[in-house]
């Protein structure tokens, strides 16, 4: 392994400027103008896996294509791990607010600035140099692995699901690693272990035929948009959890263990509240903000609508009111059934003034490792010795439907080893990459394939 | 008073043209492309004043003309009484769904199809037929009366306010008569001596600084959305009352008489909720929906508003949720100490995890006039003479605001006497007018100056 870390080291100037040849591509998927480049960025992250020594092919979908790329196969079986990562980026807007063009990667100290540089084109670039390491100093790796790197993952992955499906049987692996989430420092390398599940929904309560005049027939008539607000009302109580009838009985719940673990991240719930601007933090009683944000489930409004929305007043009775609602769901929790209890207990809560519509949408269900299984225990070591800190196992609180994908259709866990700092601006102006973080990533993924191929 | 009946029964044909002529002038206020049209409108309107022997002026406002019409005063002091009308008239739009174009006017048996033609063209050309009687008879009027005819009723009547202040000594009045309003059948006319008064306001609940990633952050903070929800509910008790400290005290009860008139009205609560078009009505407990539409004050969410309104979800908590409300009062409730005491409720209710900001709005007095006054009684005979039926008493739900400045600025009360039916289409397609409320009208308006100059 000496030789795999001399060459990272060696290399890390050229590595530099290739990622910025890939930073240069305004693959901002969510942009038909942007289609061109999309493409181009596909073909030029193929091209490169080629010559560091992969098997490459641009494989078309009915949007953007996905790039697949594969370790050379020796005879036999070998444990088989896939990276996944995403070449497509979020758009730039508001141009305004950038400090340097967006897809002119400028280095600022230890930040790489440009849009996609964290989220993803750096991480998954890591990923392929410390395989490049492998093979170019003709270093034996323990395990085949394949790359997917898909250009749709900003506009919401629709061709990668269709894809794994077609590819099953090849894809098929001992696991999946991503690194597209966070680490809360610089000297606190993490592994996410556990993501919320989704489940969404849309109410909307009728009442007269049309919207009346409220002075002629207001007091006479259901309000629906005060109907709406009195059940929704009824869905969270004093303590701020949510009153669906058994909406918590699967829910996992946090042990001794974890809680030490979530205590050990840094910021204070002081400083979370200026972070977020409320005169007053707010959550289910007895856990602290952390707890609340990834391990316990909510009941949360999106949209809410109702009558009138303009400028000035309007004198009406509406005629409808519409929530727009999702629920964050934890390990135990499963979608299906949390949407059927939930939309049981609003229509059982409805007053028979209104009539109530509930469109269940897809969910997405919730995601856990154990932080004792081996696999979680091969990748903290490799964190340990790139990043020379201890490691946190952390929690996430939003969702990632694609690895549920993994888990159905490949039968794979995933782990989820994000390279990301807090302040990397993601989704915002001036995105940045810290340049010690893609070093330490090269170095985690090199040890990641020794570890990783022991526990198969 | 013979002369003046064989007048009007002589003249209906040409009334009725003359109605017409007046009727194809499209003065839509709120479409600046017809304000040519309001203006020829107005024009035409003072010189049939002239030649109906009143003297005429068409007064500029910063808006639409106000057409101020006389009739010859005589030496000494005689009661004075102020007859409103507005000869503007709503958009006729959509075209496509009314019968024969909107401002060319046609006669289907009894009813005169044109847009204005009951709102409200009709109403006050009525009470100048009934003059033109007395005046080409040479038939004494027992009172002096002036005409108000605004250009901008259906726009907010902004400039009339002004109008009165500017005029108020030659506007000073022994009371204002107004046929505005609707009776509730052909055989029963009305008079309506009570109005609701109107207090708004818009509440916002502002959480965090900026809509935030429901995953990352949903169960840790306060979602606005939900807190105007849990606010709003608080606000209507399971009787269907309103929950503000002292809301109630200063409403004037129904008295057994009333509530007796009130149910000589045609209609049933089945019938009711099929017009409306609801599962099931609903109002404060203890009263029939006519009462609460028209004796009982309301709270009502006329719109609402937070986070996400488009097609599909976006999983944020909102930054901020809004709702704009109106309450309906009754007679002895003042809108400024309604406005007060439901602010502090607001305010007291609100929990400390989101900011509240109230913008009142200004508010409009319930209008009531004492059924038994000798104004009202002497109204009740005009018009049981002229329509032949025993007239009803019945109050409107909605709000007249230039009803308050009438008594506000010249010190007079209102009598509202509707000669609209509840099918003339007001504001609708195929408005139309009943030409035999048209005639009554006529005969009704002569008798009433007869009536009501014994009361002074």
């Amino acid at each position: 392994m000496k030789a795999v870390f001399d060459y990272l080291k060696t290399n890390q100037p050229r590595f530099v400027d290739e990622l910025c040849e890939l930073l240069h591509f305004p693959s901002v998927s969510a942009q038909p103008q942007h289609t061109p480049d999309v493409h181009a960025c596909a073909n030029w992250l193929a091209e490169h896996c080629r010559q560091i020594g992969l098997g490459a092919e641009v494989c078309p979908t009915r949007g953007h294509p996905i790039v697949l790329a594969r370790t050379p196969r020796r005879e036999g079986t070998r444990p088989h791990f896939l990276v996944y990562g995403h070449y497509d980026v979020q758009p730039p807007e508001p141009f305004e607010l950038w400090t340097s063009p967006p897809f002119e990667p400028v280095i600022r100290g230890r930040d790489l600035v440009a849009r996609g540089s964290a989220d993803n084109k750096g991480q998954h670039f890591a990923h392929l140099k410390a395989v490049e390491a492998y093979l170019k100093t003709g270093t034996g790796l323990p395990c085949d692995l394949t790359f997917v790197l898909e250009g749709e993952e900003e506009t919401g992955s629709a061709s990668l699901t269709p894809f794994l499906r077609a590819r099953r049987r090849e894809l098929r692996c001992d696991g999946v690693v991503i690194s597209d989430t966070g680490m809360p420092a610089k000297n606190l390398p993490a592994l996410t272990y556990a993501l919320r599940g989704i489940a969404s929904l849309e109410i909307t309560l009728r009442g007269p035929s049309r919207d009346l005049h409220s002075g002629l027939f207001g007091g006479s008539v259901e309000n629906p948009a005060m109907a709406l607000c009195q059940l929704l009302a009824r869905m969270r109580d004093a303590r701020g959890r949510i009153t669906v009838p058994g909406f918590y009985d699967d829910v996992a719940p946090l042990s001794a263990a974890e809680r030490k673990q979530l205590r050990r991240l840094p910021g204070t719930e002081e400083g979370y509240r200026r972070f977020l601007g409320v005169p007053k933090l707010y959550g289910e009683k007895g856990y602290t903000s952390t707890e609340r944000t990834t391990a316990r489930p909510t009941f949360e409004i999106n949209g809410l609508t109702g009558g009138y929305q303009g400028e000035g007043g309007k004198t009406i009775v509406p005629a409808w009111a519409r929530a727009k609602i999702t629920m964050r769901l934890v390990a135990g929790q499963q979608p299906d059934k949390i949407l059927r209890a939930t939309t049981a207990w609003l229509k059982h809560l409805c007053p028979p003034t209104v009539r109530i519509e509930i469109s269940p949408e897809h969910g997405a269900a919730p995601y856990l490792v154990d932080p004792a299984g081996a696999k979680v225990q091969a990748a903290l070591r490799a964190l340990k010795t790139a990043f020379h800190h201890e490691p946190v196992l952390i929690r996430e609180g939003g969702s990632i439907p694609i690895v549920s994908d993994f888990k159905r259709i490949l039968g794979a866990d995933t782990l989820l080893l994000g390279l990301s700092l807090p302040d990397d601006n993601i989704h915002s102006p001036n995105e940045k990459f810290d340049l010690d973080c893609f070093a330490a990533g090269q170095r985690m993924s090199a040890l990641l394939w020794q570890e990783l191929a022991k526990t198969v």
